[in-house]
C-alpha cells in the first residue's frame, strides 16, 4: 500500500514541516499514525515528497522530508472546463472525476438554464473535494475551482492565444469531439478550453455568443448525457488526444 | 422538451400496445399524462417509436404507434466492459455512466481483491438502473448487466475472434489506451473487451492469466483512478476511437 498523503501548502523541501490542525487530527485520530511512519506530503502546486513523521504533540504532526518525488505538474497539457454545475451530489461527482482525470481548472458557468447556483459556499465545498481527490488519486497540483461566470464573461475573459475553444452542443450537423481534435494541426491540442451547458442545454443566444467569438460546437454522439457524464467523457477524450500528441511531438493524423 | 419515454419489451410496430403496471403507474401518477399526449416507447433492443396515449383505464395506459423512430442499435461498434464492482452508490454511478456512453455489455468481475459481491439482487438493481438511464439518455437498446464471473471464467468464455482485449493495469512500462487503439489496424477496433480491476488492482496471478491468454495491458496516465472513473474514461476513449474509425471506414492513423 502507498503511504497516506497530506496536503501541506508551501512546505519547505528540507528539513521538514508540520501538518495543519485538520490534517494532524486526521493523521492522529483516524489513521492513528505513529512517530517514524512514512507519509507523503504534497503542496498542491506540483511538489510532493516522501516524508517521515518526526514528532507528534497534542495538536500537530511534524514531519521530515526524505525525498522529493515530484517537482511540478506532470505535463504541459492545459485543459480547462467551463461547466454549468449540476444539482446536489452530482457536483461532487463532477469535481471528483475531472480532478482524477487531470483537468487543470474548472470554471463554473452560470447559464440561462442553470439548475444550481455556484454560491461561495458551494465553491468552497468543491475546492475541499478537490483536496480529498488529490490525496486519493496522487495528484500533486490542485484543480482550481473558480468563481462562477456567465457565458458573456467567459467570452470576454478568454484571451489565451491559439487555444482551442469548444462547446458541447450536439444539435444540428456537429462533428464529434474526437474528430475535431484529431483533424487539426496537432500542436494546438496542448491548450483546450471546453464549455458544457446545463441539462436543458445552452440557449440559442448563448450558442450564438460563443460561436461568434470563435468557439466550435462538438458532439459526443446521439445520446443525451448528464452534465457530469458529458464533462468527464469530453475531458477523458481531450486529455488522451493531447497527451498522445504531446508525446509524439506534434500531429496525430498525417 | 422531448416526450417522456417508456420501456415496452416486444411492442408491436402497429397498431400499438400497453404499458406494464409499473410504467402505467409512473405515467398516470407521477407524470400525470392524459389521453392524446405524445410519448416515446422503446423495446430495449433498438426499436423506438413516437406514440400517442390512446386510453387510460384503472391500471394501464394504452398507446398507438405514430412513427417508428429507430429500428436498431445505432452503430456496429461493440464495447464490452468487465469490471470489478465498486461499493454502494458507486455501482449505480458506474452503470449509469457506462450506459449513457454506449457500452454494449457490462460483465461484473469477481477478483481476488473485490470489495463488493455482485449478488443476484445487486445485478437486478443494476439492470433496473439501466432501464432508468435508457429512458433519460434516449438509448434504445439496453446495456446488459451479466452475472459475475471470475478472471479464469472471463478468459475461458471469451471466444470472439479478432476482438481487442485490454486490461487496465497501469504498472510497469504500459502504453496508454489511446495509443494502443490508434496504432493498430483500424478494422479491429469495432470489437473491444476491456477489464478493470478492483481498487487494489488485479493480483499478479490475475494479470498473468489474462496476459497469457493474449490480453494487453493499458494505462490511463499517472494518477490512481477510482474504478468507475477508470471504466468510464476507458469507455469514452475507446468509443470515440471506434466510432471515428468506423465512420472513416478503417484506419485512424496512416
Amino acid at each position: 500500500m502507498s503511504p497516506p498523503r497530506f496536503f501541506v501548502p508551501n512546505f519547505p523541501r528540507e528539513p521538514g514541516g508540520q501538518l495543519d490542525a485538520a490534517e494532524s487530527k486526521h493523521a492522529m485520530q483516524v489513521l492513528r499514525l505513529k512517530v517514524g511512519q512514512l507519509i507523503e506530503v504534497f503542496d498542491g502546486a506540483g511538489l510532493s515528497a516522501q516524508a517521515r513523521i518526526a514528532s507528534i504533540d497534542n495538536k500537530h504532526v511534524s514531519f521530515e522530508v526524505l525525498e522529493i518525488l515530484s517537482n511540478g505538474p506532470p505535463h504541459g497539457v492545459s485543459l480547462e472546463m467551463a461547466v454549468a454545475l449540476p444539482r446536489g451530489d452530482r457536483q461532487k461527482i463532477l469535481v471528483d472525476t475531472l480532478c482524477q482525470l487531470g483537468v487543470t481548472r474548472l470554471q463554473p458557468l452560470s447559464c440561462d438554464r442553470s439548475v444550481a447556483e455556484a454560491t461561495a459556499n458551494a465553491i468552497e465545498r468543491l475546492n475541499r473535494q478537490v483536496l480529498e481527490t488529490c490525496k486519493q488519486c496522487r495528484r500533486n497540483e490542485l484543480m482550481i475551482v473558480e468563481s462562477p461566470v456567465t457565458v458573456n464573461e467567459l467570452v470576454r475573459m478568454d484571451s489565451v492565444k491559439r487555444r482551442i475553444r469548444l462547446l458541447a452542443h450536439p444539435y444540428g450537423d456537429v462533428p464529434e469531439l474526437f474528430d475535431v481534435l484529431c483533424r487539426r494541426d496537432g500542436t494546438d491540442v496542448q491548450q483546450i478550453l471546453m464549455a458544457v451547458g446545463p441539462e436543458g442545454g445552452f440557449t440559442d443566444d448563448e450558442v450564438f455568443r460563443l460561436v461568434s467569438a470563435g468557439w466550435q460546437q462538438v458532439s459526443l454522439g446521439p445520446r443525451i448525457l448528464r452534465v457530469e457524464t458529458a464533462a468527464s467523457a469530453l475531458a477523458a477524450i481531450a486529455l488522451a488526444v493531447s497527451n498522445s500528441s504531446r508525446a509524439s511531438g506534434g500531429n496525430i493524423i498525417e
